[in-house]
């Protein structure tokens, strides 16, 4: 076959850009509220105890602990109810020896008091409440500090930043934090290619919807993404504008003018800004062109033109060079375990990426495949729900076969 | 115990206010590529054939198949080669017996052509390529229309729009879609609140950080959240600013003003307003004081103050809501299987909702499970990765159980 003569595995290609990478993000602040889904450049601490002060932790009466001593249900001890607190409120005075302060969830404990009776262990009579068991020190108090303690980190660097984390970050306080402000630069090649805003293409000319799948994609990422436009299949065209994007960019990603077939103006480009590495193709299924360069420790990925090859380009080099870069894990899958409708032959020695459609049937997960080779593959991605990953020491799986899918919409009823 | 007398499970709880949902978010058409993460408000058919054309599914010649029959190893059949076509070109004329064209992978099919030998097939000889065998009609030709046919659906309605789809969707020239704008108000109240901006609050205040949680959740789901700022603890006010938010937006989501031990400000504005469906607490634990009501078909979400229970109540009404109202399923979420470091004890009848830390050992998943009570809370949104779902008819779970955890963020090492 004429193209690719050595295709790097993918876990070998990965290994070789990522531990080549020498770059890292610009750092910015911005409003903690912002910062949803973006990645922390710091460690962030609390500046504060949460609480900030002692609480009741259930609706009751506050107390003094020591005047409890002794209480039973045939001798209940009586304290007089000298006021009432409620959240955002506070108990203008000290508590005293034989005073309870009736007291909701969340209001600040009066001074002199260190514990609180709950309703339910305790009976209003009037102006009096009945104690009927001694509470200990701290009784249904939350203790300033027990939650969060100041100091504590709360995000770590390179978490990325979820719903629940601006929760806990805005209720210390932290108005602003450090995120890592990720750029990707898109370049398109391919003389067949239209933009969308000319849609519908003339004869023999296609959309370029690749650059709208990866833009997409790196937003999922929490990276923004730039277009920078049809670059004509002109060698020195592509190197002019790569150089160029490179010096600005996080990271470059080009699409087009890697498959076989077509001239490797991409791959000549790259080639003569002098990379530390370049991974030209890899071991993948569909994919195989997908390649990746670094420069003076900046990562060039260099896409297929196909939407479907792109994606799996994505995922093997842009999604780890990206997460690399800001010290972050991937985030998890859903997985599920599915039964194989039919046979799926995949060459041995090829990471293969096969489209699958999750149903349910009888209460049990079926994954049919859907084409694998020929065009029929742009369908595949909304035919689809499901990924099924066919490792390279494997030639496919059988009929009946249970396999791990990864699930990328909800499933079906069949 | 004060406060709440029935607590709804949380199935009846979810039933109820499904049923009575009369309303449906405004549609809205948008650039396809900002779709990604919307809800479809139509079936979208393609206008087009994919491929448009016949095309080369590989690189190598075309032929007239008829021309290859009776080739063999012994015996090759020569034909000229007349031209070359690349992707986005075309030939000229058409093929004539006995020709054979040079083409790549994804060039159109000259006229007059009707397979491709790949260059695995044959041998080039100057002006001539041998062909060592006879080839069928459509041989290595992806046809015209084969990946999706003009007028095939490409993206359900109701269905969640993903990078791959607009892949699709930009593919086949579709440049604006249909798609549901969902607003979401969120009233606050709470007479203990500060806005962030406000923070560090004064003594006995909290920030405001619950309406920055759900805030966040809400564009996560894809939905817009209007925030109409902090109502104070006032029947009339609460009243006034729900009513008026409700007639503009598709949901109303209060926060704080729930909780036992709260006056019940909230739930008796809302109950002014004529609910047909008012549900007054559900049995979560955290989240019990989560309640929701319908007015005239258009739902309004009571959630608790906290952050944690708020979340639980963002999980168990204000997302099948939504959902709901657009006709979209859930996405699914990564579920693992892991070992409790220890006993967690729950209330029977109740669904509980424990945050855990999930971290690898010795290659087996464990969950630790975090602080269940008391004020110690918050930092579990951080310091946990994963959520364990307990039912309503299980009182908890041993060491040593091995229980489904949804994982909310990477695993750790341990």
């Amino acid at each position: 076959m004429r193209g690719f003569k050595a295709l790097t595995p993918i876990a070998e290609a990965q290994k070789v850009v990522l531990s080549a990478l020498r770059h890292t993000p610009t750092v910015e602040r911005i409003p903690t509220p912002s910062a949803v889904g973006l990645y922390a450049a710091e460690d962030v601490a609390s500046p504060i105890d949460v609480p900030p002060f002692d609480r009741a932790a259930f609706d009751g009466y506050a107390v003094r602990s020591a005047d409890t001593l002794g209480a039973s249900r045939t001798n209940p001890i009586l304290l007089r109810i000298v006021g009432k607190v409620l959240p955002g409120g506070e108990y203008p005075s000290e508590l005293k020896p034989g005073e309870a302060v009736e007291i909701a969830t969340g209001a600040p404990l009066p001074k002199g008091a260190d514990a609180v009776v709950p309703y339910e262990e305790a009976a209003a009579r009037g102006e009096y409440v009945e104690v009927y068991k001694p509470v200990p020190v701290f009784y249904y108090v939350s203790r300033r500090g027990e939650d969060v303690a100041a100091g504590e980190v709360v995000v770590k660097k390179g978490r990325r930043i979820k719903p629940w984390d601006v929760g806990v970050l805005t209720s210390v306080g932290i108005r602003e934090v450090s995120v890592f402000k990720i750029s990707a630069a898109i370049i398109s090649t391919g003389n067949e290619l239209v933009e969308l805003e000319d849609a519908p293409p003339p004869p023999g000319k296609i959309v370029n919807s690749t650059r709208h799948v990866i833009s997409a994609l790196l937003r999922e990422l929490g990276a923004e993404s730039f277009y920078l436009g049809l670059v004509p299949d002109d060698e020195e065209a592509i190197y002019n504008a790569v150089r160029e994007a490179l010096a600005k960019f996080d990271i470059v990603i080009t699409t087009g003018g890697v498959s076989v077939g077509e001239p490797d103006y991409v791959i000549k480009a790259v080639s003569r800004l002098r990379p530390e590495v370049l991974v030209h193709g890899i071991a993948a299924r569909p994919g195989r062109p997908n390649s990746a360069a670094v420069v003076r420790g900046k990562p060039i990925v260099m896409l297929s033109g196909f939407p479907v090859a792109s994606i799996v380009g994505f995922e093997v080099f842009v999604k780890p060079i990206i997460l690399h870069m800001v010290g972050a894990k991937e985030e998890p899958a859903p997985v599920v375990r599915a039964v194989l409708t039919r046979r799926v032959t995949t060459p041995i020695n090829v990471r293969s990426f096969v489209r699958v459609r999750v149903f349910r049937k009888g209460g049990v997960l079926y994954a049919e495949p859907l084409a694998v080779t020929g065009s029929g593959v742009l369908s595949t991605l909304t035919r689809g729900n499901g990924l099924l990953v066919i490792p390279e020491n494997r030639e496919g799986y059988d009929e009946g076969d249970e396999v791990d899918v990864i699930l990328l919409a909800p499933v079906e009823d069949a």
